[in-house]
């Protein structure tokens, strides 16, 4: 798939299926992050914490918000970083996720105006009682349409 | 452990293990988020592009860059958010990566002025060539101090 | 072990030791197959559907099921395909299976019949319930035994 | 997605990405199936054998070259059953495999000859070398158009 | 970290966070281990057993037990073995369990009386009933002070 | 299976298949226990080192020579302890293991001497260059047949 900066526009939004974040979840993040954590490894101490209850990894929640998006490939696209991450609900073990994102920004790129430009998209990963645990903007460094030249 | 917001200093630093990212890494990552784009997956697709052989995902990058600093709890401080995530270079399959932390800036919480503040850790993903493949501000919001009064 | 095709009859059966089929080993197929589909991993979803609850992959189940008949290696025989696999009922989290196989034919090899013929296997993987999940015909390709000549 | 059998046709064919399988993918479905053949997992004795090398699982080449075709989700359909599955070549570590599937056949139901019928997808499993390694018919039952009614 | 031999005391101890043993680990064992005996992978066997639930592998208590006492690395000390490993209660899924390790004894190393001796560390695993599961001695054999020559 | 104490014979021995360790192996046994250890870990580390490689831990050769010989279950023992564990030799990436098992000891069991009693057996884990790498006594207590009366 190839889509130029030219073909996308602010507003256009995706929805991604859902996925029910698990126990088996968070022990494979653990393993693969190292973080072991007993908010999300001990289920005796949680008990007595606020959250009351083991919670996901950020960035388990982050990986898995991003990869939900993961569809087709735009081969004129790079993933150049995000911004404004934010943690905003915990994850518990059972809830389910879904990612939504909408283009928010497309700006130009200042060190190659006629080449590429910047497009901003708002993820946000939504549990199944519709709040917002995650957030976050993710970045696109995107060619434009060598055809549509002009500057 | 208990480390109050006061008790941190613009400038301080720790550095992590290394750890090698291995083709089984990548291989569990795409089996946790679902994404199994050719870029992270295919050797032969990859040996027709400019980088000519799999990365790992930006959101493996992060993960185990965040997790390699995993330490000590701090009873008193939460993740709170990332700024300024920047995928800097591609990291490939045999490459030892480790992370350093230095603080970068401790803030008031607006909402909380007496209770707790901001503190801001830049987060630098580093390979075997010391260059920098992935950098991000970390925020955590810390509770002051209970016992230092004053407002 | 070495058991040639002549030592093989027709109606001789085995089953294997039980396993319950967990959240775990959904995840972990999803993971290595990249089958993310909402009616394995999206509990709300499933709510909604005929069957209520997230259910194991086909190939989770045929994979598990002739994983349990895995035992002593037969040096001379050789998995050449599956004839009519058929996915009956669905397995849920928490149902325990097994697997028996009966041999249900013995027949010639068209391309070599002095050295080798196929077997028929009958495989079922059946539930706590004593319901058959799946069935399917497991063929070998088997060699005979070369000290019983003749043809 | 909704597509009604009325909307295939038989010659219509698509292809997946590309998966290079790793060892790890090997240690990884011998953990989930319990089938530790020395064929698979051990070297040395692989080493002595005709094909050299440890090789892929037959059901881990059929679980990802299925996997490999899970793309949206046909809320009409449902996995029937496999026939003709046969292990052509064996695959190795570091080999790249994609899947093609090909309509190959439109059948009546005869059980509810008005409301379903059955479609065949042929499915091949290709590797670097365009090779087939494993090739099967893969049956679904989809939903009639119930708008386009007649008998 | 180094900490010579000269550098510890018997008596003193340290304890580990505590970890929830879930399903998902036993999972991930025997695939790991290959053990995949009915006492750990079947419900409905256990449920006809003494003690009626699945337990977890004897080597996963021990895996896990030691691992939760990893922390900094003392360059000077190499694990040298185990001694009165033993088995005192079963692990069953959803159990919280944690490591305290306390130096029960400082020997010489006969083959090298100067330059190391072996430290025996007992090593107690326990439930969230405080209940010792699995006890051990661990030895290591660590240097001494090349500093505090003497001999 | 059912095989009492008194159908044991000292010295009877039995060997296993072989298995190559894996880098993956070792990636999946640092998640499962949490030693992310630089010796197991990063390659950049070990290279520095005498043994100039990553390690397995010593957990995961203790836990996969322990499962290579898992095989029909005796309903009537229980594994019971391990002494005398020894690391002897490093196993490395790539290494193949095998495990022997012969019966060193069929002892009393003080607490119950007419119905079971411990029987030892020695464990070695063995590398493809025959080199013992691991060598331990794991002991049972196994039930003594009760047809065999007398006291």
């Amino acid at each position: 798939l190839t889509r130029y900066l030219e073909e996308f526009q602010v507003g256009e939004s995706r929805i991604s299926h859902g996925r029910t974040i698990t126990e088996a979840d968070i022990v494979l993040h653990a393993g693969q992050t190292g973080d072991f954590y007993p908010h999300h490894m001990d289920a005796v101490f949680c008990a007595t914490q606020p959250f009351g209850q083991r919670m996901a990894h950020g960035t388990l929640v982050l990986s898995v918000g991003v990869g939900l998006l993961a569809g087709d490939v735009n081969e004129v696209a790079l993933s150049y970083g995000y911004e404004k991450v934010r943690f905003i609900r915990p994850v518990f073990i059972g809830d389910t996720i879904r990612s939504r994102a909408t283009v928010s920004g497309i700006r130009d790129n200042p060190k190659n105006r006629s080449e590429s430009g910047f497009l901003d998209e708002l993820v946000e990963v939504i549990n199944q009682k519709d709040e917002t645990v995650l957030a976050m903007s993710k970045i696109y460094l995107i060619s434009k349409n060598p055809n549509l030249s002009s500057k």
